[in-house]
């Protein structure tokens, strides 16, 4: 298709394409949609609602399968959010769902923990270098609560440096939204750059005698924004200024985790945090969290309420351990890689076929593409929109995540969603100016 | 056996019973003991840590069903702490968990969330007169968190009413642990005496206009104190300071809710709270919490980030759904009032049979027992590890919780159980004075 980026379009049908995107069949959702908007507040909670991307957009979801998902009319798309991170192995894995069935069918909850929850911190703390112990929840922010409030228990300090922009939870302590949110709450929180060492120091420098540590995440994955690889010595300055102060320093592994790496993103470095916040892929789409630690931290760990209803539930445990023998054993993340490069490659030729100015940024796993235009928002909207259309789920705003049930013939089918979308905001491009 | 309270035994014989307790096989539990203290701080974490009671109490179990559990060594319990508090229907109840198993098979959180989450949100309308919307997450501290974040961002105001005592969670803004909170994270949080209006009031005084809302159990249970009915007058103070401080009154029914009352536990005072957490009972063991609101309180709801990887999960909204239909068609909370009661009579007859000083309270379906011994913590740990010895799971400290699934023998084995654990601390109290 070279050459439809330059093709003139008259007003009308510019606006009529814009419109047309998504036009898959959506009676089932448009009415789910009208039903939610009555009885949950803005339609839906969270990162999964569609009011923020383009009319249109399924919200509801029926089926998911490998690397499929389907919504609520029957639309069939090759995905590649996996559910916003957990999936890594593919949806509905039967090894996993086995070993989590099986689980369910002895014991939940019950009166208390099963052996799993001993299996999987042993297998945890076989598996990464930096884990001495381990303690469960449920969600990401679960473990990223409990690493800051072991970090203030073992140095009987109070201040937490943080990335600007870098996405920890949405709890009154870490949330990006002001609303409902005290001064107070994040008192104790310094927001530095990511990737800059004076920034760092200065914030570290702020926090003087009462630098608690500092949280991470092992690359810049924030929404809107470029990737961005750790700097060597930005991590080794974090490292250095949490030796220099007894003071701690957290990863957030929340996205990364059992994706990007089994045993830690900064083992490459060298450079060893002292907690570690894992929670998404841990256990391919079951609800699990899992905070790990060092030893020198673990009286503070003990001294801490640590506690949820759920928080030991066993069956996401047994997903978890069936899933992490899974991904050790084919090497998840090199596969992963391979699919995500492939779909990479894909993109960077087709971005350059039709002049469409794009960054392509993120660990192959984790890929992340952003338009360089006038409007890059509504640029990525009309592109998702035409890729979906086309049967390829992509976010125009948030990274997104491959796994390794994507097959080469996926990922190649995703690329005709895409090759059509190319053309259609190189087209825009000329129309928009 | 009456009589038996007055018998005399020698110092020797007393410390022999006393560490007899419990004297069932736990190689296994143990050994899982010693391999979980190496991994997890403390050997475990939360709720179901034992270290906190008596020596050989298991902390590892297998399974569940119905009334029953088995701890790993195989020992079986009839259980009254249904893992403290979500089990209402008994241990993997077939219906519930086919419900659970036949949406998981086809989406678990896939790419968005499934029709159960409008249904559940219809349904929990349609049963809970307060409820105008809903939100849900994972916990129940999920759910008191976002109530506070909500009310906060709904009134533009900071200060929160708690009682003193009461439990709504273990993250920084409500934690009863000192420990690696700062004073910043409760610096908005106002503690006052549950059921004393002169000090909710003082409270309110000290709030002044910045009073955002007032967060109560709808009855008193905090753990090592009898419970307490909430009184009408301190209801209605309560309802009445929002009233004319526009501020939002919460209620914490993550303990009570789907168990004591269906469509909220001050619904016979004529009483509603703005906004109510739910968790535990909702799902019959499957983790889910919500939180429902008012209509004045929708667009607060919607600016705030109400947000967890896993909280559209779908199965336990199936399994959740299921449990209400069940519930509602043979009023649960009915059924479980009255095995409860069938329990709390037995007990006060055998205490009062024995001369043993004991309090029993609370809702039947979740009765406390409080010894008003010389050392009432020693005398709990004594009875409940005799009780459990004998094969009924009750707790020193938390209150117990009664499901459906226990039938009118289970209680009276139950009680067989705690007639020998009368017995003992009886003789205790004597050679003890």
């Amino acid at each position: 298709m070279p050459g439809e980026g330059q093709k003139q379009l008259s007003e009308d049908t510019q606006a009529a394409e814009y419109d047309r995107a998504p036009d898959l069949p959506n009676d089932k959702d448009a009415e789910l949609k009208k039903r939610a908007n009555a009885v949950v507040p803005g339609g839906m909670f969270g990162h999964v609602q569609t009011r923020t991307l383009q009319p249109g957009y399924p919200q509801f979801f029926s089926r998911s399968s490998g690397s499929r998902v389907w919504d609520v009319d029957g639309n069939e798309y090759i995905d590649f959010m996996c559910s916003w991170g957990p999936i890594t192995l593919g949806y509905n894995h039967p090894e996993v769902e086995a070993a989590a069935s099986a689980q369910r069918a002895q014991q939940g909850i019950g009166a208390g923990p099963t052996p799993l929850l001993v299996e999987l911190a042993e297998r945890l703390i076989d598996l990464i270098p930096q884990a001495d112990w381990v303690v469960f929840g449920k969600n990401g922010c679960d473990a990223t609560t409990t690493a800051v409030t072991v970090a203030r228990a073992g140095t009987g300090k109070k201040k937490i440096l943080k990335a600007k922009g870098s996405y920890h939870g949405a709890i009154p302590w870490c949330s990006p939204n002001p609303h409902g949110v005290t001064p107070e709450d994040q008192a104790h929180i310094i927001e530095i750059e990511y990737n800059d060492v004076a920034s760092l120091r200065a914030g570290a420098a702020l926090a003087g005698a009462d630098l608690a540590g500092i949280i991470l995440t092992p690359h810049r994955h924030d929404t809107r924004r470029d990737q961005e690889a750790v700097l060597p010595e930005f991590a080794q300055a974090a490292r250095d200024i949490c030796d220099r102060n007894g003071a701690v320093l957290i990863h957030d592994e929340v996205r990364t985790g059992f994706r990007v790496s089994l045993n830690g993103s900064w083992e490459v470095l060298g450079i060893r945090p002292d907690l570690v916040a894992y929670s998404k892929a841990i256990a391919n789409g079951h609800s699990l969290a899992a905070l790990t630690g060092i030893d020198a931290l673990r009286d503070a760990a003990a001294s801490v309420t640590i506690t949820g209803t759920f928080w030991y539930d066993a069956p996401p445990m047994a997903a978890s351990l069936k899933t992490i023998e899974l991904l050790e054993a084919m090497d998840g993340p090199a596969v992963m890689a391979e699919k995500g490069q492939r779909l990479l490659n894909g993109l960077a030729e087709q971005a350059a076929r039709y002049g469409v100015n794009a960054s392509l940024t993120g660990p192959p796993q984790m890929p992340y593409l952003r338009f360089n235009s006038d409007d890059p928002a509504r640029t990525a909207d009309v592109w998702c929109a035409e890729a979906l259309r086309r049967g390829a789920l992509f976010h125009p705003f948030h990274n997104w995540f491959v796994s390794t049930a994507h097959t080469n013939s996926d990922i190649d089918r995703a690329l005709e969603a895409t090759d059509a979308a190319f053309a259609l905001v190189s087209r825009e491009a000329v129309l928009l100016g």
